[in-house]
C-alpha cells in the first residue's frame, strides 16, 4: 500500500488514511504546529488569530474594508452554525431552510430548538435545491427574514446551486445564511457575488486543519444589526466578534493548539495555489475514485451533474454478502477508513477525498476495496451500468 | 534562566513559560500525542474517549456503577458550564448562584441569557462563600431548585468551602452544581461526599491537557430527569451523553487531537501519583511563589486561609512607576507570561502555578520579576508587612 505523501517524510507513526468528511488526514507540518504552548493573550498568538481572520476573508474573496468580518468560534462546525443561527435571527424573525440532507435538517433543528419560527423546502436527498422553489416560497411568505442553505450536503455530496439561490434571496431582500462546511476552501465560491450575508465553515474540512474551531464570515452591517438576538453566551456571535475586535482575544479560552494548526494549514493552502489549486487536487482525487469505483461496479447515489468533488455516496451492492460493518472493518484493518451513510432514503456509504490525500492514496484505497470485496466474496456485476 | 523540565529533553522550540490559569505550559509528550490523525468513529478513538470518561469518573471518586456519568463537551470550560446550566435546570427551575468573582458572575449571566430565574448571593471578591448565607437563602426561598458554586474562583484564587456548602444544599434537598474548572485534578475534592449533582471542568487546567474540550460529571438519575430542558443543540448535555453511550461517538465532530492530548495528560497525572501527587507539586510551587513574592514586598489580595494553591492575585505595588502593561511586556520578553487581574474591587495581577511547572520555574519567574522591577525602578518596601 502506498502511504507516501510528499510531506510525510518522518511520520511519528503511520495512521490510517481517512477517507471521511472529517476529522481528516492532515499534513505532518499542520500537526507539528501544535507542539507549542502559546498564551492566549500573548502578542504572538493574538497576531496568529488576526492573521487567520484576514486570511479567511481573503479566501472568501471579501475584506474588512468591503464590510465583512471573520469570527472564530470554539467547537465543531455545528457549534459555528448554531452560533450563527441562534445569534443573528431576531426573535420576530422567520427562517426558511432548504433541506436535502442531514445538515439542512440540522439547521432546522437548531432554529427550532431556539424557538425560531422555521419553514422548510424539502428536496430529495440526491437532488440539488431548486431556485424556483425558493422564489415561490419567498413570494408567498413576506414574513421570511432569513434563508439558509447548505452549499455541499456532506450527508450525500450534493452540491447546491449557491449563486442562483443567492440571487433569488437577494431579489427578495432577505438575508442569506450559507453552511459551507464541507466546501469552503475546496470549491471556489463567491461570497459577495452570491449575496451571502453569513457563511459558516470549519477548520477541519477543505482547509485541512484539525477539528476544534469553526468560523463565520459575516457582513458587518448585518452582524451589528443583529445585536441582542443571541440566545446563548458561549455561542454569541456578535459578542465573540466584539471581543476579537477589541484586543484580538477570545472571550473564553481558545483552543490555542488547534488555532496554530489552522494557521499552518492556511499557509499550506496558499502553497498549493489557494482554493483553485486545492480544488484541482480534490477534483483529480474524485475523478480517480469515481473511475475506480465504477469499474468495480459501484453506483453513486447523486447524479454526476450535482455531485461535488468532496465526498461521494455509493449505494450498497445488491449482493447479500455485502455487509457494511464488515466491509468497513476489513478496510479499516487495511488502514483505510471510509464513512457510513447518513441518508434516510437509501442504504449507502460515503467516501471522502479531501484532506492530505493524493491520487496515489485513492489508488491504494481502490486496491484495498477490491481486495476486501474479494475477501468477502461480494460480486457487483449487476451494477455495471451507471447513470 | 532555568527552563529545564524533566520531560523537556528535545523541545521543538522553547516557548515562554505560562504562569496563567490556561492555556498552560504542557508536557512535550502531551503535545506530541496530537501528532496523530484518528477517525472519530475509529475503534481506537472510541476506546480513547471511553477510557477518558472512566478516568474522569475515577478522579472524581465516583463510578458508573455508583450512578455517575462523565460527558465530554467540545469547546472551552465556559462551553461546558453553559451546557450544564442550560441543559439541566428545568424551565420552571430557579437557580441560586454564589458569586465572589468573575466565574460566579458568568454562571449567573449564562442562566439569565437562557431566561432561567436566578438569584445570587454576593460575597466580597477576596472572601470565600459563607455556608450560613446559603442556608438562609434556601430556607427563605423554597422555589430555588439548583445552587451553583465555583470551587476555586480563578479570578481571585479564593477557594470556596465546597463540602460545607454541599452539606447545606443536600440538607435542603436542592441540586448542587459546581464549577470546578481550575481545581479539578489539582485539589482533592469529594464529589459524592460533597453532595455534588453536577460538576463542570476542563482538560486545560490541572489535568494539564490542551484547551478545546470540557466535561461534566453528573449524577445519572439527575441528568436523565433533566430530559428536554436543553436550550441549545450543540450544548445539549443529555443528548451528548446519550450519543457517547450509544456507540462511544460524539454527536458532532470531536476535537480528536485535543482529546488524544487529554488521554496522554491523564496518564501523566497517574504517573505523578494522581491528584494527591499533583496537588503536592502545585502546593510546593505555590509556597515558593508566595515566599518569593512576599520577600519582594508583594501582597496577596486573598487572605492566606482562603487562598488556593492554583492561582494567586497580587495587588499592584503602590509605586506609581509600576505600570502593569509594562511589567507584563517586560516579563514576557523574559519568556515569562503572567496574567492580568479580573476583579472589580482592586488593581491586581495574577500568577498561576499550574501546568507543567516546577519549583525551578517558579524560582526563574521570581528572578525575572525582581530584575523587571529593578529595570522599571519600582520599589515596594512599604508593602513589606503581610496580613
Amino acid at each position: 500500500m502506498n502511504h507516501k505523501h510528499p510531506d510525510r517524510v518522518t511520520p511519528p507513526r503511520t495512521d490510517k488514511l481517512l477517507f471521511t468528511p472529517g476529522p481528516l488526514t492532515t499534513s505532518n507540518t499542520v500537526r507539528q504546529a501544535m507542539l507549542r504552548d502559546l498564551g492566549s493573550r500573548d502578542a504572538e498568538f493574538v497576531e496568529v488569530v488576526q492573521g487567520i481572520r484576514q486570511h479567511l476573508l481573503g479566501l472568501a474573496g471579501v475584506s474588512q474594508e468591503g464590510g465583512y468580518e471573520a469570527v472564530l468560534m470554539q467547537g465543531s462546525g455545528t457549534f459555528g452554525v448554531e452560533a450563527l443561527v441562534s445569534s443573528v435571527i431576531p426573535h420576530d424573525g422567520k427562517l426558511l431552510v432548504i433541506v436535502n440532507g442531514a445538515y439542512g435538517k440540522r439547521i432546522r433543528d437548531i432554529a427550532q430548538r431556539h424557538g425560531i419560527e422555521t419553514v422548510t423546502i424539502e428536496v430529495a436527498e440526491n437532488m440539488p435545491a431548486v431556485p424556483q422553489q425558493v422564489s415561490e416560497s419567498l413570494a408567498g411568505d413576506s414574513g421570511i427574514t432569513h434563508v439558509a442553505l447548505v452549499h455541499c450536503e456532506t450527508s450525500s455530496g450534493v452540491l447546491n446551486p449557491l449563486q442562483e439561490i443567492g440571487a433569488v434571496v437577494e431579489r427578495f431582500q432577505r438575508r442569506f445564511i450559507v453552511d459551507a462546511m464541507s466546501s469552503f476552501g475546496g470549491i471556489p465560491l463567491d461570497v459577495a457575488g452570491s449575496g451571502i450575508d453569513y457563511l459558516a465553515a470549519s477548520a477541519n474540512k477543505c482547509l485541512e486543519g484539525v477539528p476544534g474551531i469553526s468560523f463565520v464570515i459575516a457582513k458587518r452591517a448585518q452582524l451589528l444589526a443583529s445585536g441582542g438576538a443571541a440566545r446563548s453566551l458561549s455561542l454569541d456571535l456578535l459578542a465573540q466578534w466584539k471581543g476579537l475586535e477589541k484586543d484580538g482575544q477570545f472571550r473564553f479560552t481558545p483552543p490555542t493548539h488547534v488555532i496554530l494548526a489552522l494557521h499552518q494549514a492556511l499557509a499550506e493552502l496558499e502553497e498549493e495555489g489557494g482554493i483553485a489549486g486545492r480544488a484541482m487536487r480534490y477534483a483529480a482525487n474524485h475523478a480517480a475514485l469515481l473511475k475506480g469505483m465504477r469499474r468495480m461496479g459501484f453506483r453513486e447515489y447523486v447524479p454526476a451533474e450535482s455531485q461535488s468533488h468532496i465526498i461521494t455516496t455509493f449505494l450498497f451492492p445488491q449482493d447479500p454478502k455485502f455487509k457494511f460493518e464488515e466491509f468497513y472493518q476489513r478496510l479499516s484493518a487495511r488502514d483505510m477508513v471510509i464513512y457510513p451513510g447518513k441518508l434516510n432514503e437509501v442504504d449507502c456509504f460515503r467516501i471522502g477525498n479531501i484532506g492530505r490525500l493524493f491520487e496515489g492514496d485513492i489508488e491504494a484505497l481502490l486496491v484495498a476495496i477490491e481486495a476486501t470485496l474479494s475477501d468477502m466474496g461480494v460480486t457487483i456485476s449487476e451494477q455495471l451500468t451507471n447513470h
